[in-house]
């Protein structure tokens, strides 16, 4: 392989070959292939795109630089969901207990906050002790014992997504909706799943707004399990606010923990058990819609996600205690109430600038390499629509400093748009359902 | 500078600013940002392009990375020629020595061949103990005493070029006409010119085939020269076919020592004068055309021209026997000619399976490391439109083996193209002339 060759043959538009796409995988993940070749081969491929069989060529090379989990003969299915990601989206932690909890084994490979949006892995880690840096022999005896295993990606898994992830990063070439695809499926069909559900965020604060794009993510990915024989259904869910009221790493574990007590917001609930429901149904397809809602409520309400949750924190080290004591959690010295300035109608919290208020209160990263202060954060008071008088708290502000306090009150004065009248255009959180059969508008 | 943050705006279609361009010159002199990034980047301006202001910019800031000539107060114009190269192109032997020896002084920077076309750096490291590797320092004091100094691109010279150059040789980036401007124009400022003309080469063996992109790239050029103050000539010769006989090293400058003793082949004489035509106007804007090439058929015809060569080979160390006795440059041991096997009129010589046939033999490169044979080549015997018969000589091939020799002459029957009819399409050497106030057609 010269790769200077299929350099400039997808510079001008050409496709590269199965073979090809395995040599650059490999040559990838061997480090014998020089970065600035491979850099200049993404920023061609951001330009030109990869075509259905290049994309499934190179998500397949990818995953096969790794190892890949095997789910034993007779094992409950194995489902997980990935979300493309947002402010305050804290799904997966409630989705992995109340899954297992109903005998969906879901082995959740997560990943950290970047840029203005939060990681699971943060979050998890925010309770002290716990360990995502699994090895995949561990969790599968994990899934095996207790059927849930909350990791990250390690060394193991698609090294080539690694490595080639780490350039796009440096090179903005990240937001190309094949490489986001083989990206993420290199690494979701290396957790040996039997179904996926894809949680895809549109609006101001997702990482792709459009929701043209958004549905293209989404076909793609489809196409890509199908291709695989892992049956893809995602959801479109809004990302145009927040979702739940806490944002920052414990402030959302906090959340959590209230959800799968019966006592969290609407919204976060409303999400959650969308994807809820894909899940189980993707696992048990003989199932109604509302037969998996039944059984997904019945499972909250007797408390088994709670539990499920308590097992996964033994599992994985983290101080149990913090499930029914949450002050053992992370704490941040300064706590203040932002009030608002004036009275008036809330016409927008845009999740982007929120991200970046948890940014700079330490709570979130800039960089990969950046520590997160797990205890900062902020809680919000009111949601879009809401009406509020002067002088009524808009958010609690959790902050390491007293002059992060005052800071982040000004900032999410600003970020709270007070107006007259009622808010357009907000987007319906769950908007969009789309499997390998087509797309479906979801009622509201 | 967060440099992902510049690959991202111009993958976007924004611009780099001034201070930004020079940072990424000054970043890739020093070494100071990884090759992926300025890879990444160099793609994004392939697809993007610069405008005028950022090429001008990047010009003056890779110049601004490297020393400078300086030309003294009261020296004689300092005037260079650049090529973009092609087959048998060896006009710069000539023009140096033809210029200095009308008084005006040639800091001749050149470069090696690579891929089919060949280099004047190689041609005349094939006189034995030729020197190229002049200091800058070196160079002006060889301009000054001789008028003349033929160099290579030191370190000195355009650092920052000189890595981007290569990332853009490895990654598929080099033909982008602001990119290929600015890397020729920040090296041929460094030489402290007082004007440069420029040869660009159209037709199937030219970098740049395409009448229009040819064109383009000459505008660009004299814009950046009209920038810098220097007046910038441009004439658009033919590449559908090699410049004169003789495509080789050791073989090139016997040709051109021929040319220098008034029998040369036509069409490299066409070429030449033209070129020195412009740069001798350059040099002295009063004299008209006519008043030019009358100067400089006389400077050939008292022969001042092949002494100023003599010079030159004396100074850089050159063996200068070479030049009364050219059987004392590196010879062959296999020289053989290549018979027609039917007649006809010659169609077509493409310059490119020319130069190819050249590397089977080992006088060209396919990768910048590659040694060549200084004694190997070809001499072409018929031109374009020649009518042959059966068993005539199509050119004679000086080989290093007699396989290497039987190889080529396989070959050239090939390339050779035969027909019935007159050729059609044949380019005119010199078709267009190109300055700051627009361009014209030459007429032949």
């Amino acid at each position: 392989m010269i790769l200077r060759d299929l350099i400039e043959r997808k510079r001008d538009g050409g496709r590269l070959s199965d073979d090809e796409l395995r040599e650059v995988a490999n040559a990838a993940a061997a480090g014998t292939v020089p970065d600035y070749q491979l850099a200049a081969l993404l920023m061609a491929i951001f330009f030109r795109g990869l075509d259905g069989a290049e994309t499934r060529a190179l998500t397949a090379s990818m995953l096969g630089t790794g190892q890949v989990l095997q789910r034993p003969a007779g094992a409950p299915p194995w489902i997980d969901k990935h979300s493309t990601g947002g402010v305050g989206d804290k799904t997966s932690l409630i989705l992995a207990p109340l899954l297992a909890a109903v005998g969906v084994a879901v082995p959740m490979m997560s990943g950290r906050g970047l840029g203005h949006t939060g990681g699971t892995l943060d979050k998890l880690e925010s309770i002290p002790g716990f360990r995502t840096d699994l090895s995949l022999a561990q969790a599968a005896a994990q899934l095996e014992r207790i059927g849930c295993a909350l990791i990250g990606q390690t060394a193991e898994i698609a090294p080539a997504d690694g490595r080639l992830y780490a350039l796009r990063d440096a090179t903005a070439t990240v937001e190309c909706i094949q490489l986001i695809a083989a990206s993420i499926m290199s690494k979701k069909l290396a957790e040996g799943l039997t179904g996926l559900v894809l949680d895809v965020k549109r609006g101001s604060g997702a990482f792709l707004p459009e929701l043209d794009r958004g549905l293209e993510l989404a076909r793609t990915m489809i196409a890509l399990g199908e291709a695989a024989g892992v049956p893809v259904v995602t959801l479109l869910t809004a990302m145009d606010r927040p979702l739940g009221n806490a944002c920052g790493n414990a402030l959302e574990v906090r959340e959590c923990l209230d959800a799968m007590r019966g006592h969290g917001p609407a919204d976060l609930w409303t999400v959650t058990e969308a994807l809820a429901i894909e899940m189980l149904r993707l696992a048990r397809p003989s199932l109604t819609e509302d037969e998996a809602r039944t059984t997904l409520l019945d499972a909250m309400q007797r408390g088994a996600a709670l539990e499920k949750f308590r097992e996964i924190v033994i599992a994985q080290g983290g101080d149990v205690r913090t499930i029914d004591d949450p002050a053992l959690l992370p704490t941040a010295p300064h706590i203040g109430d932002v009030l608002a300035a004036r009275g008036g109608i809330v016409q927008a919290i845009p999740p982007r600038p929120v991200g970046h208020a948890i940014i700079a209160l330490g709570g979130g990263r800039t960089s990969k390499d950046d520590r997160v202060d797990p205890a900062v954060g902020l809680v919000l008071r009111v949601r879009v629509g809401d009406t509020v008088v002067a002088g009524q708290p808009l958010a609690t502000v959790h902050a390491r400093t007293a002059a992060a306090l005052d800071a982040a009150g000004e900032r999410l004065r600003e970020i709270v748009h007070l107006g007259e009248q009622a808010p357009a255009d907000v987007l319906p959180w769950v908007s969009h359902r789309v499997t390998s059969r087509g797309e479906e508008l979801v009622r509201p």
